[in-house]
């Protein structure tokens, strides 16, 4: 039995999802399919690449599959990828796939989905996932061999992100928000390692959003702050976020998806805030 | 290992939806189960109808279940199909299952499902799908003959549905927005197939929403049209839907699933609208 | 194969399931998961445990995990059950597990989950259904021996919910809105069969919201009372809840999750109300 792991923006009140899960099973019947999230925000490429590369050490190795994919119709590539750790990744060639395979091992062998066997016809100019990243992902899954899809790419030519979710300028972070959780925290485009060490437990920040400036504790988690106040921790999947103990950071603060937040580090760990 | 694909109005916020899950397990432990949908607006057979109907050439065959059921509890049949093509349906005899079922080589065997050795008791009067249609699909998805779920019935004198959901009347389409997806398109209640060739990529059309009149050009994409222009196009479906291309129709002009749209075809591929 | 159920409060916009679901996978790759809802309001434990137990009667004999955990980095335990009926559970200890371990045969042996070679390391402060009870939960689908989670607990010294959700005192009842479902129906915080009798078929009640009172009937079903007419009823989980037939009871009344309702029944099944 082969295990696909799907991510994508379909959400789940459309039948994006469920129409790709059915074409995955015409081409491998026993393939386990696990639905990483359908959450990401429409069309955000770096927020369903960073979500990948956050969940992929938690997955079982098999075929993986990601779309989102504002590009779709017009002439981006589609693409297959195997990993150092024997992992495959099928989507899009616009960087969505890039961070995960980073974590596994880096890209060891590319591909690009052109042979037209390995596509369900007419391929609609639309809805590229049901007929092209599907029926792959079934085929990988049911051992078909990755140069089948077509010919081999250099994985140095593969579509990096240049988006910017965040810059950070001598001790002031700018960062969007990529999402806010069910649970109200705020979760921003960057993961705490990419911080230069300004990022640990007791050092003081000022947060600054859209609407209001916070003075906030880094902690290793919400609990080790005061109910009610306000944290920094690193989340579950490494990211840089921002809680409440006991409450809704993003309710507290009006912070939205899509909001770009100042963090200012104190310049030491026992600092005060410039 | 057998394949069940399960459709309804249920949303996932209930449990609705798991307890089905199990329902069809305990019957048959090895069933796969692809969740089409269940984001189909509450008691919407219609919408449920068109979506099963555009999706089931894309899902493996097998056991398909649908369930949007205002009438559960009343005297509305249950029954269980057999198309040409193989597949078995499930669901209850208000003409969800009819549009499905004619894709699919149409109906060969209809039963009513009225063996009270298939259901679960007490069967409650709020949620035949766990009583009734999950037990008699799980039973089905591990062998059990058809014409064991209760007596059969003649095709013809299955419910329709009789709602309308489209008229035409000449150039002029009025149909219901079924659904507004994540993407923001507007889907309307209408397959493109069915305007005896009004619709046709280039020809222009004008577009009358509860709030305001719109001029749109039929294309085979969004992208066939400059940023920000509203285009008139099949879906991956074939429903006529709404898009803007880089935008959102339905907040661009505040479309909501259940309004009627109006939409007046220009008399021929290169006229003007009348 | 073997069957694991899956409760929590996450949601579906996150990955926090699709992760979980990745991590039972990898200890058994054959496992079949049934997500029972993760619609469950975030951190409230009583809904929950009801929804749990309102539904485990209908899930094959698995391990069920539940996990809706407003303690987690603190103290609390983390605990694995197995019940009468040879099922077994995995979860907080904090009162989810109880009520549905009641209807599988009661708690026949409890394990505090203690040794570090069922969890995944490091263990996260926020996440411990990735990191403890995903992990044991594959392990025991796979099947390790309850004993090897950890030390064995007296059932009698976990954890109960001590949350008052409902009182009776008389013949009035106030209770806590749990849920208010996809068909706008108004799911009360307790069982019917915990009236001690006053639930009856045909007896009057008074139904007492924050913003208004009305008179209701008590009945077996919304199709019961005429079409826009409020109706007290037993849900399909045994849950006392009000309907309006044809109708959204929670729009017509603007009950909300988390509201006190007030419900006074008549005296006797054809009195009038005090």
């Amino acid at each position: 039995m082969t295990i696909v792991t799907f991510l994508s923006d379909f959400g789940t009140a459309d039948d994006f999802v469920g129409i790709c899960h059915g074409v995955i099973l015409r081409s491998c019947p026993g393939a386990q399919v696990v639905h990483v999230t359908h959450g990401i925000r429409a069309q955000a490429i770096g927020h369903g690449a960073r979500v990948l590369a956050g969940a992929i050490a938690y997955l079982p190795v098999g075929v993986h599959l990601a779309v989102v994919d504002p590009g779709v119709g017009s002439g981006r590539r589609a693409i297959a990828l195997k990993t150092g750790d024997g992992r495959l990744f099928v989507g899009p060639d616009n960087g969505i796939l890039i961070p995960a395979a980073e974590v596994c091992g880096g890209i060891v062998e590319a591909h690009e989905i052109a042979n037209p066997d390995v596509m369900l016809h007419p391929v609609s100019r639309t809805f590229h996932a049901r007929d092209v990243f599907a029926p792959v992902t079934g085929r990988l899954a049911a051992g078909m061999a990755l140069a089948d899809v077509g010919p081999a790419l250099d994985p140095a030519d593969l579509v990096r992100r240049v988006g910017i979710d965040h810059v950070l300028d001598g001790s002031l972070l700018t960062a969007s928000v990529q999402h806010t959780d069910r649970f109200g925290n705020i979760q921003l485009a960057v993961f705490a390692s990419e911080l230069d060490g300004l990022f640990e437990p007791g050092r003081l920040a000022e947060v600054v959003t859209p609407d209001d400036r916070y003075y906030v504790r880094c902690a290793e988690t919400f609990t080790d702050v005061d109910p009610g106040e306000l944290v920094l921790y690193a989340d579950s999947s490494g990211l840089l976020s921002v809680a409440a103990n006991r409450g809704r950071a993003a309710e507290l603060t009006a912070a939205e998806a899509g909001d770009k937040i100042g963090v200012e580090f104190s310049p030491s760990r026992h600092g005060r805030i410039a």
